[in-house]
């Protein structure tokens, strides 16, 4: 966990829309009871068997095994923050872990809703390879492990909407332009008609901070998972082109006053003293935006998805090593959101400068 | 009137404070009616009479004659956006004319509200200077021309308020820490019961854009000009003794706050792409503010004063060469913000890297 999940990295395919690709498998123990109708020692029992499987999994290469007891408090909020667990699975540490790969790109939460929660993210729009690299550590590990597995009805779950493939895919996407022109309800709403799930990110209820949505597949049964990822897929590629198109149209339409606002976001962003964390999620995507449509130079790719995760409350406190008030983490955001600004600028001049040194 | 007045460029005494002192005194033709009472011929000859005058005034060095009629619409707005002349001389410019020092630190409106008003403007706080100044062009002027004159009641005027000696002096103040901690309305409320009068500068009614004040005597009659300036200049002192106090009190008490304030309006000026000219004058009595208190780096000076007349709207005209709508105003504007902080700090690190090359 130490530096960082993968997909926080920024890059992969259409990375100026799709921030992440997600396949989350939910796995049971066949003949244990499920974690929310264990006891102590069951939950116990469950964890050892699982983390006894993930230590003979050669195939998807070394585990870092963390009981979620024995990590602080802070470490738990950093992994809820990256996406690597749940709220859910924190909240009673207890009795539970979290498995992680060395890019922790691949996580196993032991003992959330079910049993295992096998998750792979990647950065980027690439729901085949998360799909795949999901695979691969579900066969590892139920080489070692039996799950509940029913014949007619597939996977057996806690929750009866993940049974079946057990699979819920979904990609984090970035619409700033959709938002802009108020078409995102429109959008959104014509593919949750075929089977797609959409909410916003980080934000209560329906209200998307940051122009953040997730969009994930509805049905976890009678489809097989690449049938099911690749209806998810085709859905978000649609998705992808409306967004472009409303960019386009923002261009043709109304080009100084996009440039204004996203100009004056920038300027608020680098300059601010005190940075409550909605407002920075607000100002970064329209940073982004700016970026992703070459309106606003040198901000570089990969520095936007990191900003908006080690601006999150736990990862300021962290940054600083101690707990802070609201108030103090307000400022301590903006410094850091004006620390890398400052960094990507000097780089970029940096590198801007190097060929006069060689003429 | 081709290099800008001279308070324009910004300095001189308290000039964290007072952005300008001017002093103007009304005369009038003897045996001749006052303006608003004169036909077409009258104001001729009036206007006639003047120019004569100032054209052999040589102890106050060559004077521009300026026929408003013979001025371009553009010019005369200009003049108006210095000061150099009010709105109500401009209007009618048939039979007006404006006279200019070199540095347009004095100008004499002709055919005004009165025949003459002889007015000097100065950068900071010189109310003495001023009217030592404006005395200058008034004894110059009297050696060749005969005023108005009462033995009981002094100078006679077209209004009353300004019968004895025709004087108003006044002072632009630039007070954002007392309209930050809402006292404004109490400081400027004591001084107007001591016989000074105030008001905001730029806005309507008693609103005050870019929290730029005017302070200003009440009385012209029964006392001496320099008993009335001494008066007036006390009270400004003791605003201007306020306005350090609260700004005082805000590093102290709220300095993370302020801070975020004015980085932040910093940020929004040097960055936006559309700029209306009423917020162009709030961000830059926040950055002039910043600049004045220390907190803001590499403003110059003369920046901000010089720039708040270059951003109104016949300035940016004349800037771009033709009329502009709103619209394209508000683009240009923000362009020549930008230009001139970018130049600004060029120049800075132009001076801060000199050192370097030296050793």
């Amino acid at each position: 966990m130490r530096d960082g999940a993968l997909w926080i990295s920024g890059g992969g395919p259409d990375s100026d829309i799709v921030v992440s690709s997600r396949v989350r498998l939910a796995r049971n123990l066949v003949g244990m009871p499920f974690p929310n109708r264990s006891d102590a020692s069951q939950l116990q029992q469950a964890r050892e068997k699982v983390i006894q499987a993930a230590k003979s999994t050669p195939s998807i290469g070394p585990l870092e095994i963390l009981l979620l007891e024995d990590m602080s408090e802070m470490d738990r909020r950093i992994a809820v923050e990256e996406h690597l667990t749940s709220p859910q699975h924190v909240s009673e540490p207890k009795g539970r872990a979290l498995i992680l790969n060395r890019d922790n790109s691949l996580c196993v939460m032991v003992n959330e809703e079910d049993h295992l929660r096998i998750q792979a993210i990647l950065p980027g729009f690439q729901l085949e390879q998360a799909l795949r690299l999901a695979w691969a550590a579900d066969d590892a590990i139920e080489e070692t492990l039996d799950y509940a597995f029913d014949s007619e009805l597939g996977y057996l779950s806690a929750c009866p909407t993940n049974v079946g493939t057990g699979m819920r895919a979904s990609v984090m996407l970035h619409l700033p332009a959709l938002v802009i022109t108020n078409s995102v309800g429109q959008v959104l709403g014509a593919a949750s008609k075929v089977g797609v799930a959409t909410r916003g990110i980080y934000g209560e209820g329906t209200e998307a901070v940051g122009n953040l949505f997730q969009v994930s597949n509805q049905v976890t049964m009678g489809r097989a998972e690449e049938e099911i990822i690749a209806h998810l897929g085709a859905i978000v590629r649609q998705i992808i082109d409306s967004e472009r198109s409303a960019r386009r149209a923002l261009l043709d339409d109304a080009r100084p006053q996009i440039e204004d606002r996203l100009y004056r976001s920038f300027g608020i962003l680098t300059n601010a003293r005190m940075m409550p964390s909605e407002e920075a999620l607000k100002l970064m995507s329209d940073v982004k935006l700016g970026a992703d449509m070459g309106i606003l130079p040198n901000v570089p790719d990969d520095l936007l998805t990191r900003l908006s995760v080690d601006t999150m409350p736990a990862h300021v406190q962290r940054a600083l090593g101690r707990e802070l008030s609201v108030w103090e983490r307000d400022i301590a955001r903006a410094g850091i959101i004006r620390e890398r600004f400052e960094k990507a600028n000097k780089a970029s001049r940096g590198s801007n400068s190097a060929p006069d040194k060689e003429e």
